[in-house]
């Protein structure tokens, strides 16, 4: 999974049938050490994040394990929203400092 | 899923027999702001998309996930027409204005 | 799918059982534009695709959706050989014209 | 698979619910004589990596080839530990030597 | 998939239990014309390549399609040796002149 910022979100009215209802996010990668990459993904939301938060990104055929996602054209999921990451050097994000 | 924009098609007589009907679109990759990446794709098109339009490219076992598309040898699809892309910093694309 | 160029075979006697029968062809990446890239790859070809033509290459599990392929350790085919790539600057490529 | 050095852990309670129980290692890639790469991943532990250790990342769905995570929505794995790497040229790292 | 030439080996004790019995290659990716890149793999061997050899690797889960692999975590394989590589350009690559 990779490090990623939700920034913002993607609005489609004519789309693939079996992606009704599915909510679409624009996230940014993050390097290890939380610099903002170039690389961004167009991403399933099946946790519920919003702007801001550092989540996790799931992708390929991981990105469809999910009930009911099994038969969806989706290659990128927002799987988990990140509370900490600890490195050998310290804690390298928390969430509650980054959101108080 | 990536963000792209349509800039033709690619038309092939011999080919694998279950692509017979497939429409290939040629489609260059987008940067998270929309400039145009040296990057492209040819995508098969299951939501009739027309050329200029920004759309959603789900790529590897993601894009057969659409009906007749299993057993299909493609590895990238356009699977939705982009109305909006909203980030913190505001509305990036409207395809209303885009196209008005 | 991506577009490559057809440069050339690769020929082994000691391979993995399956692979018995399966032609390999040396295909180089092509830009957007038809500029050659300095990515290559080693595809099965399903489609009888002769040096110098273009063709569209699936990669990953895309690449074995055709019949007797699905057991087989391939990671990358030649599905298809293209006729023409048109792009709203006009026409980019006609096998046609590059093979009078 | 690919050589990777584990650098700390990811920890969140908001995540995708067959994700409870899982470990999340933040490990950075390693270049074949063992310097760091500027890319990570973070990845599911199945064999109790310690920070330090060096281990191979198996990456898309072979990553969910474990009892238990084939419907899991992960696509990176630590599925060993690495004891040796050795080249022609010699003995490029030993777990033995690096922790005595 | 991609040419690469056989580096060395990597052994692990401690490793996810499907992968007692697989031997791990580390290989190193070619270019079209056969020099070293930068790019690694560490890949199962399902063919007895011998250090030096130019072989083919087999990535994803193109990699798990060999009797007894399918439910094992690895997503690089080494499928075949290389006899030739033969370009519109002569021949680029025979193991009977490398080997003699």
């Amino acid at each position: 999974m990779r490090l990623a910022k939700i920034r913002g979100t993607v609005v489609s009215t004519c789309k693939e049938p079996s992606l009704q209802g599915v909510k679409f996010l624009l996230v940014q990668f993050l390097s290890e050490s939380g610099e903002p990459l170039p690389d961004y993904e167009v991403a399933a939301d099946v946790v519920g994040a919003g702007t801001g938060e550092w989540v996790l990104i799931s992708r390929g055929s991981g990105a469809r394990q999910h009930d009911g996602y099994q038969s969806r054209p989706v290659d990128a999921t927002v799987v988990a929203i990140v509370d900490t990451v600890s490195a050998d050097t310290g804690l390298r994000y928390s969430k509650k400092d980054d959101f108080h």
